[in-house]
């Protein structure tokens, strides 16, 4: 006698996913984990220098920056806390930007580093308005550091930084971005931004794996972080160290992650190959016929409105009387779709479906929605997805 | 018209070395390598989580510890940081134990946690006496925490950490030790040698990539940890932060490397079923072989003498006259062979040669001596290299 | 300004394609693909042969045939080849069946062999009849060979291959099967039906690379090929000399394909690991969820009933109006999705949609039908995608 | 208690050989191996078709030939076959010239094809001599076709192919041309030796995995395979209908083995780059070093003299009283080191010790003396491996 579970799946929980649509680690492109299989060179060999000094110059042309990038041999949350502890000094007067978690929690860091914080924090289905960010810094004229994170990955919201930016720089602080979901996935560059310091991860938008942050600091940035006598040294939250990661000459014994920096490598020839408007008008528009589809279903998303929905990750609000849990489980265990729990304040009250990288093409949001609407009806919540498809489908035309 | 060196040239610099015994990060072995390039699986799916926890099983066997072990997403040096600022609280009273660069660069993080700083120094080419440091605790009972680097590698010393530890043990105060380049190449565990806190790698004799850190905690060091503090939350540098990591309840946003993760997992399946005794006993000949050669040449090595001498680098003196630049770059272009120059104090006087992992086989001490003599020959300092080999191959047939 | 297929447009032609859902070779599940890098072994040292047997085992298990499979370092091709060279001898009266052009093409190689061909072909959208098949012995009782095709991938049809099987071996004759595209994508096996010799293929149903070939050769055919005097010898069309290749005492020097025989053993354990049953289901329910949608499009498929239409391959009958080219392009470059041309009978009158392997998953059923919808409404055939959709989700849902 | 083997044994044989020095299939190059896990692309799609036409460019590159290569899916003894299938009609007069078991096999196929057979036979530890063949064709003006093997891999002898060649060509018969083990080794290439038909394979020299081969033919051989009633069609022997093989155009149904395609791509991509000219040292630097340690040891090769030795393989005598089973498993369990046992004429009376591809590097050279030495030391052959080695490196100081 069968279980219900067994009566109802059609895809072996063992396995991993047919479609993973998470909003990262996302599966990466097949010729990056191709890649990652190339020898292990050593890194104070030749050929490894030259790959290395290779990369960094792909790196540059990707992030579009003047200055040169640095990689930091850890996940984005290293470099975001390395750069609150190299840049801000005691004293400093902070403007933490909060519309979700991870605005949120980089004021733990901003405090650690005895600098004085001030925020402005919005409902976390909403975004940052920079006319608030004005007023605030006319009000404030001694602000010195302004913070944001540009994509809030739990809510599926995107933050202006653009023309918060522009007030920054014009008031003469310095601008922490946290742009780790977004880069790549939309237009988004560090100097377009006048950030200080611009982080973001290969495991989201470019497809690459996990393990490395990237991180372009600005002129004025490295004149702030080499005046602050409280920037760390000889510790792997110092920027200054890192800065000669890679490098033969390096001081600090940094070993370089060999796979993974083969993995960053091949992700940035194909971004670069397919040319960058082209991958993010991929990923906007996969995430405009899912949420085309969302709609359709008489489902809401998180975010306030669309014009501030990520294109890069979409949260669904759900139905009354459906567990995340239950869904998440059927939509893998009947149609192979891996999607995320909410996280933060979405946690138990919305899933996350990612359109990161090779994740990001219109036939996953089909799928997506397919699945979705499969696990509701399976639930009780019955859909027509003969409508949702048609509706998806036709935002994907219009685009063309 | 060629210049000298295509005339010495066989083997080109463009191409990754034929043999790489450098002192890690190390080449891997076939079968790391090919796990590497396993599917990136999403990190909250319950395959992954499975591999997971199945690696930190097999992690625990391989330590031989009572507790479990953790892993950081980062190279060891984030770990030893890490566990200075867990562990250290103001007020404490540090043993630092001196023989080397590594042991000396630890000051800094004791410094850092507003510790008292002591200790005790002996030359780089020499081991710390177990006498003296039961001395030192006699003479200063208010030592809370004694810290010291196994495996100098930039010397090929070794110290007797087991003989400390049981000192520190009896003392009561907490042992920290750095085993990077020592673990899985000899006979080295954390609690034979009474660690609070034992810091390893992948990249050095278990021939797994970089990017990982392996450290093992005891019950004593947990204690401490939690009643300290200014122990890191929220932080890379927190303990407490990454004992969660890689477990769906983790409340800190760590996401692992899961290539690296993947690579760890084959090295240690092969250090398994090879078996430790017998993977030391690899390391043990080589580096024995390899010394014995080297004797035979009229070189000395670094270390004072062969029983501090580490089976898992050895460091060569460089005979008068000959620059390490000179001798490396002949090394590999003539035979194909990639050796390290010296580091520290050995930098500029010393060639080192790795036995780590894939590279600890009796038949690449014989490589590594021949490359070596054809490049001291060619550097004008005749080498009768059929003396030599046949010196080493007596060490390698007396093993069996 | 941009040309019509810009417009239209949204994957590129450079790249992989999303979904390649061709009736093979298919691309292999990505298990699979990794074993394809496992190191290259001797293919006469240990390690090697002991895969290789072991690999021989699992066929053996997989085929569930009471004799030992063979493996042919060429695609079936050369098997059928060798087949009919190595079983048929002069004098033999060879019943050939004939339901699409692999079965008319078998006729060559029966003429070859010196031997009287007699055949019964039905319309190339039509499958054998098991009573013709018993008329045609009766009348006809010096028949000493049938052949016959299982599965006409160009015609996606099934031929009844236990029952006619049961009819032959009843006559006492001999019964030749290729069972290349419908081994392990449905319930076949070679003793099942009886068969003299089987052959089969890894880069169909069991999702792995081409190049090799599967041979299960019954008692009774072993006793006619020793005996036929025309049987070759020291020839790649050998069976007698392939029975030894892979082994340390092989005469004929044929060396085995080590990247695909590591390929085929990783095959053959997701085989056997899913289970068999499951494996066919998931064929059988994406090729009936697909025809249902292509029914609801109003398109039909080239079998002339369901009855006979393959679980593993769908041929859709082109609109009148539509090229395939044309549709073949658009699906591709719109949706990522990979379908083939027509072939033979069915080249310019058909597309061909595989269900295999990999492909073999109601999700990418769906996926298939929207490429298909979109391509056609493209081309001016509007399909109400809608209802499509909905009608092949019901079935998949009464399959749970 | 151990047994005697336990005690000599410092490598196990459940691992892969540290360095296999057989003559092929050789261990690939890392790339190679590498390249040979690019995602399986679908024959019939753009990318593979433009991969596979650049792949034949190389090809037609490497081998300096006016004609376009081909390739057959199946290791080199197939094409060797189909050669002689597609080439010599029934009445033709060929004259096999025998210095081995390679030629000696050759001529089955000759008959085969109801052509007159001729031979001219040396010893099996000798060349052909060309004054001999010009002798023989002027003796037999009406001999149309003429074949031999170039390099006699059991015996580790060298035909002088260019001389020949020349001789054939002015009588106007057509050349076959067995070159799969010395291609890409020394300098040997189709047109050069007047070649009609002209077989390599990539898993020899090349260092690429087994599973295809090379064939050049020439404008004449074209002609003659054309005009030839006899000449295969419908048929894994056909020239004719391998000529398509891989190209949308083809008629016969030949799937391309795409992991080894890959794989040969990667290894015409090294050989290219490194240049032809240098691989050609490489193995040439490589044989000498190892043959003059064989004869510093006492030993003696099989060819009769240095002049017609192999420099890709080398053939060793055994001393009186050594078993080549207990020599190779010794070399296998101390060292790693993997070498051949002879085959044919040399079976049980020499060892083979390949220098192909990855294998041909004078750092290998040594390796194989170590473990040579060391194993006839242990079967109670002492030998003084410290001259051994000495005479091994003077000659490869004297190359540069």
């Amino acid at each position: 006698m069968h279980t219900l579970e067994d009566q109802v799946m059609l895809y072996s929980k063992n396995h991993p996913p047919l479609l993973s649509l998470t909003p990262g680690p996302v599966p990466v492109y097949p010729q990056v984990l191709h890649a990652m299989s190339r020898p292990v060179l050593y890194d104070y060999d030749d050929p490894y220098q030259a790959l290395y000094s290779r990369l960094i110059d792909k790196l540059q042309v990707a992030l579009r920056s003047r200055g040169r990038p640095m990689i930091l041999q850890g996940e984005p949350v290293l470099a975001l806390q390395a750069a609150a502890a190299s840049l801000i000094a005691p004293g400093d007067k902070v403007l933490n930007l909060v519309s979700g978690p991870y605005g949120k929690g980089f004021a733990d860091w901003v405090r650690r580093a005895d600098a004085d914080l001030l925020e402005i924090e919005v409902p976390d289905n909403q975004a940052i308005d920079p006319q608030s960010v004005a007023d605030f810094l006319t009000k404030h004229p001694d602000i010195t550091v302004v913070a944001v994170c540009h994509h809030e990955t739990p809510c599926g919201t995107i933050n202006p930084i653009n023309e918060i930016g522009a007030l920054v720089a014009a008031h003469g602080a310095h601008f922490i971005v946290d742009a780790v979901s977004s880069f790549a996935g939309m237009d988004t560059h560090p100097d377009d931004c006048h950030a200080a310091i611009y982080v973001t991860g290969p495991a989201k938008c470019l497809g690459a794996p996990p393990a490395l942050s990237i991180v372009a600091v600005g002129k004025m940035g490295w004149k702030k972080i080499e005046a602050n006598p409280t920037a760390p040294r000889n510790s792997v939250l110092s920027l200054l160290d890192w800065k000669q990661a890679g490098q033969n000459e390096r001081k600090f014994p940094f070993t370089t992650s060999i796979a993974d920096i083969n993995g960053l490598d091949a992700a940035l020839d194909l971004y670069l190959e397919e040319g960058p408007q082209q991958v993010w008008h991929r990923h906007c528009l996969t995430a405009s016929a899912f949420r085309a589809g969302v709609a359709a279903m008489g489902l809401s998303i998180w975010a306030l409105n669309e014009k501030i929905a990520s294109p890069t990750t979409t949260v669904v609000r759900l139905p009354s009387g459906i567990a995340d849990t239950d869904l998440i489980a059927l939509m893998r265990s009947r149609y192979g779709v891996l999607v995320s729990a909410g996280r933060g304040p979405t946690a138990g009250k919305a899933i996350r479906v990612g359109h990161m990288g090779p994740a990001a093409h219109p036939l996953h949001a089909i799928s997506a929605l397919v699945a979705l609407a499969d696990g509701l009806s399976m639930l009780g919540n019955e859909i027509a997805i003969g409508d949702v498809i048609q509706v998806a489908m036709r935002v994907i035309n219009q685009s063309t």
